[in-house]
């Protein structure tokens, strides 16, 4: 249970950290923000998504909150505690957002002062868009959200981990372990990204707009993508993303195969099961 | 300019037979239909449109028609051709649905007989679903029509053709060489099945619904897929696709490397030709 008296402090305030703090200051607790840019700050402050804010990390304001929500990129994060964990509270709880997890959570672990608990979570949202200025708590409709707890979690702080994902208004909230969630998003965003990316690469393609259909503009949407972020994303998860780069190379090898041998037999198998697969995704 | 005595057949009254009648009745032609099952023309009758039909071909009836709209599959498009193209008026145009073109076209125009003409349509649309119990005119509503004639047509009868989309309510009205047309159509719509379909394949996924989110939906919406029709086409313009899923499977082993590699400048210059590229696709 997380009381209304808790102090909350967003790290980065950008589209993710911005509508964390909307919906956070929308709950009734009492949210400040230490970020990079003054104006992401004057920008909050205006339109009243926190209480206060900084661009210059210090002791004195750091200290005053219970818990921190890291809102940054994975390196930025980790170069961020190193430099200013000591400015923590002790027996704060600390929680962060980032898209990939055991590299993340196992660093932090490690790096952590004892008496400072780190949950990792995910809630699975965004847009296509980055910035405060488009935040909105609107993003976490529905949207699942995912505690990676380790060992050295206590059910206390995983509780109070998944109650935050709650307030935020997500929907599923589930718990996996680090290597879990990084599989399961591997397959379902990354290589998803991966292949949006590489299909909007094949040519310029500007000339088949006037025909193109909802398949292609459904297979490509995503392809619409933030270069800084996501090709981090894909290195810190580079095993698992290989791994699944692999698995659907692989079907797609074997699909071509069929196709160029005439092998109609294995043609509609594989659209069968696809058929019967795609069935248990309708909402 | 196709005046309103015409009299138009409708071979094969599934989805895409049955939406063309729903839509040239609504015209005020008169549209007739032949079609395997007798349970389709009850159907169609019933629901008025169609003015008559029959699953028994005949010369009798299908003598009486000045346009013919084949909307079978291409193998028995080709087969119908061969057995009964002696009961069609001379003088007749005949038009097609199918999805591929170049194999299609040139078999008809060389097995045709010299006084008929047959120009090849594409009306890129459709839905998951399939028989004439789903047909709707509304399925051309902001559709791209295209149609691919030879050096064997005549400029009438490809303005003819190409007022029949019009008449359908299709936003795009294009011609294409066959060849350019089977190329649009391999990358833009058979790749796109090929990757949902493969993905879908690449494993048992019904526990990962939970934590499905927009990316995975829209990546494999059209992995429900009509085996038959589907694995025909894919064979039929085997040559073209497999140009394109080779290209494409290019694109994929070049992110795929740059990953292992950790070659951050490769993912993010992919990244940006792929956000550029894709923003020219938005509605």
């Amino acid at each position: 249970m997380i009381t209304k008296d808790k102090k909350i402090l967003i790290v980065g305030l950008g589209l993710m950290g911005g509508s964390y703090a909307c919906a956070l200051t929308d709950a009734g607790y009492e949210v400040g923000a230490v970020t990079r840019s003054q104006s992401s700050i004057d920008f909050a402050l205006k339109k009243g998504i926190i209480r206060h804010g900084t661009s210059c990390v210090s002791k004195e304001y750091v200290e005053q909150f219970d818990i921190l929500v890291f809102s940054l990129y994975p390196h930025t994060f980790i170069k961020w505690l190193e430099q200013y964990q000591g400015f923590i509270k002790g027996g704060a709880m600390l929680t962060d957002v980032t898209g990939v997890k055991c590299s993340v959570v196992d660093k932090v672990q490690d790096m952590l002062r004892p008496d400072l608990e780190f949950i990792g979570a995910h809630p699975m949202c965004g847009k296509e868009t980055s910035g405060v200025e488009f935040a909105s708590a609107d993003i976490f409709n529905g949207a699942n959200y995912i505690v990676t707890p380790t060992s050295k979690n206590t059910e206390k702080a995983i509780e109070d981990c998944e109650e935050i994902g709650r307030i935020l208004g997500c929907r599923n909230i589930s718990r996996l372990s680090t290597a879990e969630h990084d599989e399961m998003i591997g397959f379902l965003s990354q290589l998803t990204h991966c292949i949006a990316v590489s299909l909007m690469n094949c040519k310029d393609s500007k000339n088949l707009v006037r025909f193109t259909g909802d398949s292609f503009r459904d297979l490509t949407r995503i392809a619409h993508i933030n270069e800084t972020m996501w090709s981090e994303l894909f290195i810190m998860n580079k095993t698992e993303l290989l791994r699944q780069m692999d698995l659907f190379a692989g079907q797609f090898e074997k699909m071509r195969n069929a196709i160029e041998n005439e092998d109609v037999d294995t043609l509609k198998q594989m659209m069968i099961t696809s058929t019967q697969r795609r069935d248990f995704f309708n909402k």
